[in-house]
């Protein structure tokens, strides 16, 4: 979180010693080792630039028996190491600490898709693939593989996996580890297990898949996945809606679903001020509709099913959908995009937010989830209590609605000072957390907790369910070799 | 697995002593304590008769406070419980062993219904409420939860979660634990995780609910859930059909998504051997199709929008898909439902094979899983598997498709000596295991482990898989008494 101080953890963990770089090298080659230090950096950086760590060596194994056979020399050496993917986390999961001594495991030679099977709608993949790779060569065989997030461009699957990745489709098809029928994964002392099925059913023992993904690669590494496959999208309506209020805007989405038959594929909420910035920093992009309501919905239906003249597509539903909210009042004025470039505009305000805000200045995030019905209070409560701390401070709130997902974001006034920033943020941090916390929410719905929201989460989850977490841990990993001091500190 | 003999875990805990029931008494009253036998006996059989145990108590606590309570009172003395649900269970997870020294607790009494939010799509329910309360509820308030099987009316939500439970609907819905928001669960030393969260997203830490899922409760006790709720489905279209051969049932399956819009709700395989079981068993059901083709499928799409006058609905895309799909040659023949009795009917086909199976003798009944696209060759070399061991013996395979999982059983020649029975059985299950082993598949795709299958578990999965949940058993009831000897021997 900026503006927060976050100790280095101590790292009881031997250092990378010439004696461990030889036997690194005999089981990886000189084409897997980095020890430049110019080379290393992009490994130890993490992509914002706002965490840099150290390490001994970069290793890049090329396939799984080499990633078992360095973590097996980790284990007996007693050497830490960081698996990292594309390294486009945003909380510094894959990014070493800077007292860490050991070595980064990049997963990203292992970049193949095994096999797919669009009959099963099935894909199997090696961690190091990345996102947009497994996207295409779904859709090459008329299938969608779902996962879509703003860095697919560079980020892994493994990443995706580690982290339980969200982004914009998780409303119709679920976080990452939704996506997910089997693992291979890396254990702490070198063994592979193999759950690498293709199952949609198995009840045969403890789900461990599901306890590996979303755990940051602090229990093991994943080196290979079997992802389900869904038809691709055919028939695709995206509006752009000015609504009453936060609570027409849950109770839009609730009426949604049936409408659609199920078929809402996402549904943002925008505001005003966040249209505002992105109209001005983001070129060519138009405001879908002009005005000055503070709320938006982008509301998007999809259906696998082409359409076919005669039928009732997406459109028309939502055209019957949107004439039946406007008469409740619910719906101020709404624009259903009439062709594809007018739709991307849509998603161009909604994904040009990232951006925006970076050229905004400085300011907080928080990704933040609740209760969907608790959305309105959360963000009233929210910003009033941001304002109590900083009056001038901007609030923008956006997010997925649907899965009570918000972007709760803040933008420091123009002249306010660094130093002054920097004593409000944890003052502002903690407020926010702490409605969190008493409205039963997650201080951190999708990006996960890495180095940065470390303290806070041992702040805001029960001693009890730090203590579970802590078990497992210390369980799977007695050394504290893998990943350390991400997600907990022991 | 009828046939084959398990023999008893050791127990080495605690007896349920004098002073032990004195204290029981003082937590949950007299009337959460049965002692007599006579009373006990529904506790400690399951509800197939197949199996009995032994306990010293049944205990009933009536809130989340109590089973904290008593589980603490073990912890500290040492004795071993069995959490039990509804009792419903095909494996026997819920049954006491008869070495057990210890206690059942069970939950029924904790069977309200906390709180519902249609708008945000959510309910909140106590353990032990029954799985048909909970639907009934939804129902009330117009939307659906999902989960549907044959014992609605006596299983509980609590006994459904911790068995990962599976049924009719998991093609759309996806099986138990992808119905659960958040869960709080009594940990074996009696310290209660509040994870009861309404979130779709939580990236804060390690996913603790997808562990307590499917654990068979082995691991701490569910006392509530949060369960997500859909729009309830207002047009659905039931078809039958013979079909070329299996090859031809994963084909459709696969069309099918697409051209229903992503609104397959099941598919299930038949045989004429199976449906004219169900004919010769069950009174008033009909054959749908006549004639005597060896493969069926019963195929129904659903959609939670209701159909309006003008506009396609279900049936009319399943008459085009169904038209399309009988001039490839892979439908023979199909019907449609024109109405609800007519749909029921196809249902009572498909939900009449367990009690005709009853009524046919005895048999072997294997619910397994395997990638779908591997059904055909699964069912193909699992019959020939078993014929070979014996020759008379009378394959029925059915099952949900969609899922990969087929309920593949086997009937015993009528004139078969018991004896003989009892010696064919072990054999004809291993080779049905090693074949799904080898096919990468799972021995229990939805019935669990609990004592059935707890020696061919350890059998079929790698020792670093069955390594890694002892690791995790051992750290969080590292005195084994939370529903000691069931899913794995320690």
């Amino acid at each position: 979180m900026p503006g927060s101080v976050l100790h280095a953890p101590p790292m009881p963990t031997a250092p990378v010693t010439p004696a461990l770089l030889d036997a690194l090298r005999s089981i990886v080659g000189d084409k897997g080792l980095i020890l430049d230090e110019h080379e290393k950096q992009p490994f130890l950086t993490d992509w914002r630039g706002a965490l840099t760590g150290q390490a001994g060596a970069v290793v890049r194994p090329a396939d799984t028996n080499e990633v078992s056979k360095v973590v097996r020399l980790c284990h007996e050496n007693g050497v830490a190491l960081v698996p990292q993917g594309g390294n486009t986390g945003l909380v510094g999961g894959g990014t070493p600490w800077p007292t860490h001594q050991g070595i980064v495991l990049s997963l990203g030679r292992m970049n193949r898709v095994l096999a797919i099977d669009p009959i099963g709608y099935s894909i199997t993949v090696e961690a190091g693939c990345l996102l947009e790779k497994v996207r295409e060569i779904a859709a090459d065989h008329d299938r969608l593989f779902p996962l879509s997030l703003g860095s697919q461009g560079s980020c892994t699957i493994g990443g995706n996996l580690a982290t339980n990745a969200g982004g914009v489709q998780v409303l119709r098809y679920g976080n990452a580890r939704n996506l997910v029928m089997g693992l291979e994964v890396v254990l702490p002392n070198g063994d592979v297990w193999d759950g690498l099925r293709s199952l949609k059913k198995d009840n045969a023992g403890y789900d461990l898949k599901h306890l590996f993904m979303g755990a940051e690669g602090t229990l093991g590494i994943i080196t290979k996945a079997v992802l389900k496959l869904s038809p691709p999208l055919k028939d695709v309506c995206t509006a752009w809606m000015s609504i009453r209020d936060l609570q027409a805007a849950i109770e839009i989405l609730s009426d949604a679903h049936q409408a659609s038959e199920d078929n809402v594929g996402a549904c943002e909420l925008m505001t005003r001020a966040a249209t505002d910035m992105v109209l001005r920093h983001i070129p060519g992009v138009q405001d879908p509709l002009k005005g000055d309501s503070p709320w938006y919905l982008l509301l998007e239906w999809s259906s696998s099913r082409a359409r076919n003249d005669g039928t009732e597509g997406m459109s028309e539903k939502m055209e019957n959908f949107l004439a039946e909210q406007l008469e409740t009042g619910r719906v101020l004025d709404a624009v259903i995009a009439q062709n594809e470039t007018q739709a991307l505009n849509m998603w161009r305000v909604r994904e040009g937010v990232a951006e925006a805000q970076r050229a905004e200045g400085p300011g907080l995030n928080y990704d933040i989830s609740v209760a969907t019905s608790d959305i309105p209070r959360f963000i009233d409560e929210g910003v009033k209590a941001a304002i109590q701390i900083s009056p001038t401070i901007r609030p923008y709130q956006l997010g997925h609605i649907g899965d009570g997902n918000i972007h709760f974001s803040f933008k420091w006034p123009a002249n306010m000072a660094p130093a002054e920033m920097l004593e409000l943020s944890p003052k502002v941090t903690r407020a926010v957390n702490d409605l969190i916390v008493s409205m039963g929410g997650s201080i951190s719905a999708e990006h996960g907790v890495g180095i940065e929201k470390l303290d806070e989460l041992a702040r805001c989850r029960s001693k009890t369910e730090l203590d579970v977490m802590r078990t497992i841990k210390r369980a799977l990993d007695p050394q504290n070799i893998i990943n350390p001091g991400k997600v907990l500190r022991l």
